[in-house]
């Protein structure tokens, strides 16, 4: 995206950002409906459908004050019910995708010699840990697929739709703030934005702590994935270069999956009436989803210092 | 270890080597008698024990036809089979506590949310699964003490130990290779070591490979421990500076120490008749000390990397 002009008022920048992401989301509303019974299809459009409605929901929010408050927190609630009830099927799919390869690559152990079984442990049992971990995330994913269907032809949706459709022919805006310049009125809530993202950065938890497999410092982590989002898509409006925050992003993406992945298998784990086998293969895999997540902090940290503080 | 005098003979500084650690071994010897139901005592002087019996066999071996053969052959038998005949006691122990310090980290997880039982599977189950690995552990402790005693009451023992007294004393020369220079005789044979060494190393699989929880990599490099001591104990003996090879070493007996950890997990999930949380919480155990092997891996390199390569 290239620097706005100079000469251009905050609502003018503001504005084609978000006649940008309003078509977006229009053209992937469009696949989605164009997608039918192809799930690849639809699952493409859902993500352009998602992707388009964060960047309006978060720019809304970001520079409020720009547009008129109750019309954009009005459409802001509306797109954070939208993008989060497409995004449980999707998060359900690849959860199950990366516990599969995770088994996979943890069953290849071959039987401790002096094993009395033929197989190892883990591979009799990572084979039924596979088969609860996809009974459960299936569920799981075919009720989300029933729920987000059921969001996409409500009432409701529509009324989001048609708010967005305006919105990528004209985006109301307010009087004042819209008329400055975009160094006086974009650039400093950006900033405030960046700030916000650093104190959170500066604030982790120090990695590797004492508890390996504690997740509770996960929320902090989670926490700063959703400041770099809005850190970023602030730069994306800018023209400014945001490979680096993407990269950063990224590693915090895969933060959350094994988390979120660690946490399945640690609840698979509890079912009743497992196998000791089945139990066992969770648990290594639960502990292998906590060192992703530790991998992925580092990742993060690495992008992070190449990165220029938002707040220089 | 000073440098030796460019002027002796092969046999003047094998000869000073093997007298000083002769008369460890009888200090070690001697501790143990006077430790009697001192069990931390005892083990001092059982370390110090091992650790002369390996550096006379080791170095009987390295520089093999400086001492008579067939007498450097046999008591070099010998010391292999007291030096591993004690360790085991020591072994057992050491892996106890480590399993036990990585459960007591490991159990720290708090319950997730949501989860019906008050605690945490693996808060009940790492309790379990200590207590498992501690009768299992206790009983290999036992039986091997007892080992260790008869051992040092045998006619066997008390054979090697006045082999090793008159050592203490006076050591048996090759006549001819023992007059040669130390450039002519000791270094060729050192530097033989250092390049099976750097050959072992260089053959390593690469890590971490697509497996990281298949132990069959490990046998590599445990034969690369065993040669880094060969080659450490040829360094000390010519003066030379061994502490980055001492460090490798360290790194290389976590590795070993991790991987046996990781072992004993395993085996006791294959206990008959375990709760599954127990299986689950062994699981987690096992895995982390597969990582703990990866850590080693990469700590040796480190290492590695810093120390002069043995046959530049």
């Amino acid at each position: 995206m290239a620097l706005p002009n100079p000469d251009s008022t905050a609502g003018e920048v503001l504005g084609a950002y978000l006649r940008a992401q309003a078509t977006a989301f229009l053209r992937g509303l469009r696949l989605h409906e164009e997608s039918g019974p192809d799930a690849h299809g639809a699952a493409d459009a859902a993500l352009l459908l998602r992707a388009a409605a964060r960047r309006i929901g978060v720019s809304l929010a970001t520079f409020r004050g720009v547009t008129p408050n109750p019309w954009a927190d009005g459409l802001r609630t509306e797109l954070v019910w939208l993008s989060s009830t497409l995004a449980d099927e999707h998060a359900y799919g690849s959860r199950l995708t990366r516990l599969m390869e995770a088994l996979h690559r943890l069953s290849a152990v071959p039987a401790p010699r002096g094993s009395g079984s033929g197989a190892g442990s883990l591979t009799v049992g990572s084979a039924r840990a596979g088969a609860l971990l996809e009974r459960q995330l299936t569920l799981g994913r075919t009720r989300a697929h029933s729920a987000s269907l059921q969001a996409l032809g409500s009432s409701r949706f529509h009324a989001v739709a048609d708010s967005v459709a305006v919105l990528a022919s004209e985006v109301p805006l307010d009087p004042v703030a819209a008329t400055g310049r975009v160094e006086e009125v974009l650039v400093p809530l950006a900033e405030l934005a960046g700030a916000r993202l650093g104190t959170a950065v500066a604030a982790l938890p120090e990695s590797p702590g004492p508890h390996p497999y504690d997740a509770h410092t996960d929320a902090a982590w989670h926490e700063v994935r959703r400041l770099l989002r809005v850190h970023r898509y602030a730069g994306e409006l800018l023209g400014e270069d945001v490979d680096r925050a993407a990269l950063a992003g990224a590693a915090l993406d895969r933060h959350r999956d094994a988390s979120e992945a660690a946490a399945t298998a640690a609840g698979a784990a509890r079912t009743p009436r497992i196998a000791p086998a089945t139990a066992y293969a969770l648990g290594v895999l639960h502990a292998d989803q906590r060192h992703a997540v530790e991998a992925a902090r580092g990742e993060f940290h690495r992008f992070w210092s190449l990165h220029p503080a938002p707040t220089a």
